[in-house]
């Protein structure tokens, strides 16, 4: 903890940040009618019995006096597909609600679509906080989805994991063991777990095809850049740490899933219709195992693993070459990995 | 979105979690000097000039007149290591304090230690909030540290995977692919390109003594579990699809990395001195690219991967044998996973 900091604006406000929220937008219509939308975080609750929520708006905004004139307002809490949409009300336009769809709600104030919760509300209490105003809402009405909801921190959106109650072990033996030593805790041991877990669930169907995880990423590859060299295939799937040989593609040739074929003296392989449905039917199934993950974990929590694995592999890649890209690697991108 | 929820406590509550918050402790001293602090998930931001946070406190707490009569107070926002602290002071005990060191601050208000923010703050309005009393406080002092913040949500506690402005894509490539096909989205693909990256630092290590990523499994394994049949090595290892083989095993003694010891008509296998120098030396380089990989990420984002990779461990494991326990796995455990 650093000491006693001096205060200025911007250190005050980023030790503010540290809190973490949720993101939401409220709106209300102008005394004209016209739909009034802003992005807040500094929402909050208040009260169970009467229902109260709280939010904060700036004395210096544009909406402030629509939102003390109607008295009627709506609180919808975002979820992590919207986003998009956070930043849309966050900066001042003049068509934020172009092209939105709304709900019916209490009351005709604007009510947005895929929210994780939303809150009708009608001012109790309109309170001074400086520099903004606190407006205190009873609420009238309100619903909840089951979308994972979007957070904020330090300003930066953020996904959540949730921390189940019992906690989570791998072990039940406590490692008080010396820092030197291996633990369930060291990151490469779980991402090495959680590979080969998920890839147990495929090893069935790989050995119906007569097939290794190794078979496997070159169907994958090929599946996805189709007619590449042997060199090529290497290039790919180089990040393993093995090596495909001209003898497993003609072992993979010979089971009908690839055929070569003579270009400009280069051979390249290309998938066939079996090697290609073969491919499709494992992705098929990682994608069921997926589903059920989703199910075990959370939509919310799945997708932030899946970010973060994103965000290792970036931190780690040594250079790999972009196997979604429409060309295959050129030539002299060749070096070995 | 389900429709117009009724109006039941529940459902409101259920409702209102769904907004994600960060968790802090709030301390004051009663009136007859003893430390009063509670556990709050209902702070946030109000004003930058003056600068002003605020609170909801419930009125039936046992605390509001401590509160309502110091006028000073200390808001605590709680880093993820203070999850249990979080619990302590959220439930009713009479010795919150009890071992807890104290900071010294502007007053003698209870100041804690390792959080990633704290402000001192001093009432500036009390507001009525139906069953609550909204507490605005003024600012005196505060600070800040690199900790990782906890947060809340849903009725768990939280980690947080922040989210870097420019997203996270692996590929250029806009993959518009139909949903049958192999994306870079593939929870599968993610797990195994973060695991062979991981792994790719090693992988000179490796080489330099002439062992390969299974052999080096072999060796964590009794690094941990020592004087293991080939049997027990093979359960233990048995989640990577590859079977350890007894040459494999006599490759590794002939390298002075282990030693079989016959006992009672069983070959046993232990690590030489040599052997546990070779495994420390891949577990102390698997530490510094983790390390390294912390530094990229942030150490809370770090530590949400790890504990989601773990929770995707939990929901995929097909029953592995626990590798820290005291006691190798009984006999009558061997089935093949």
């Amino acid at each position: 903890m650093t000491a006693q900091a001096s205060f200025n604006p911007k250190a005050f406000r980023d030790a503010l940040s540290t809190f973490t929220t949720g993101v939401t937008i409220i709106t209300t219509r102008a005394a004209d009618g016209s739909p009034i939308g802003i992005t807040a975080n500094s929402f909050n609750s208040v009260s169970l019995n009467p229902p109260l929520v709280l939010w904060s708006l700036a004395k210096s905004a544009y909406s402030l006096d629509a939102f003390s004139c109607t008295k009627h307002w709506n609180v919808h809490v975002l979820s992590v597909e919207q986003e998009a949409l956070s930043g849309r009300f966050a900066s001042r336009g003049e068509d934020k609600f172009a092209g939105i769809e709304l709900d019916r709600g209490i009351n005709d104030i604007p009510l947005l679509h895929n929210c994780t919760a939303r809150f009708q509300c009608r001012t109790a209490f309109m309170y001074e906080g400086g520099d903004h105003v606190i407006f205190v809402g009873e609420v009238l009405g309100f619903d909840k989805s089951h979308l994972p909801p979007l957070a904020f921190q330090s300003g930066q959106y953020a996904l959540t994991a949730r921390k189940p109650r019992e906690g989570v072990r791998l072990s039940q033996i406590e490692q008080v063991a010396p820092e030197c030593s291996y633990t369930e805790d060291l990151l490469g041991y779980l991402a090495g777990r959680a590979h080969y877990q998920l890839v147990a669930f495929l090893r069935t169907l790989l050995q119906n095809h007569k097939l290794d995880e190794h078979a496997f990423f070159v169907l994958s590859v090929l599946s996805i850049q189709d007619n590449l060299t042997l060199e090529q295939i290497n290039h790919f799937v180089a990040y393993t740490g093995r090596e495909v040989t001209l003898s497993m593609l003609l072992f993979l040739q010979k089971q009908g899933y690839i055929v070569a074929d003579e270009q400009s003296g280069q051979q390249r392989f290309v998938l066939t219709g079996e090697g290609r449905e073969v491919s499709l039917e494992h992705v098929a199934l990682a994608k069921a195992v997926e589903e059920e993950v989703t199910e075990k974990l959370g939509s919310g929590d799945t997708q932030a693993l899946k970010f973060l694995l994103k965000r290792l592999i970036q931190a780690t890649d040594p250079g790999l070459p972009d196997l979604w890209a429409t060309e295959g690697p050129a030539m002299n991108d060749y070096q070995q990995v």
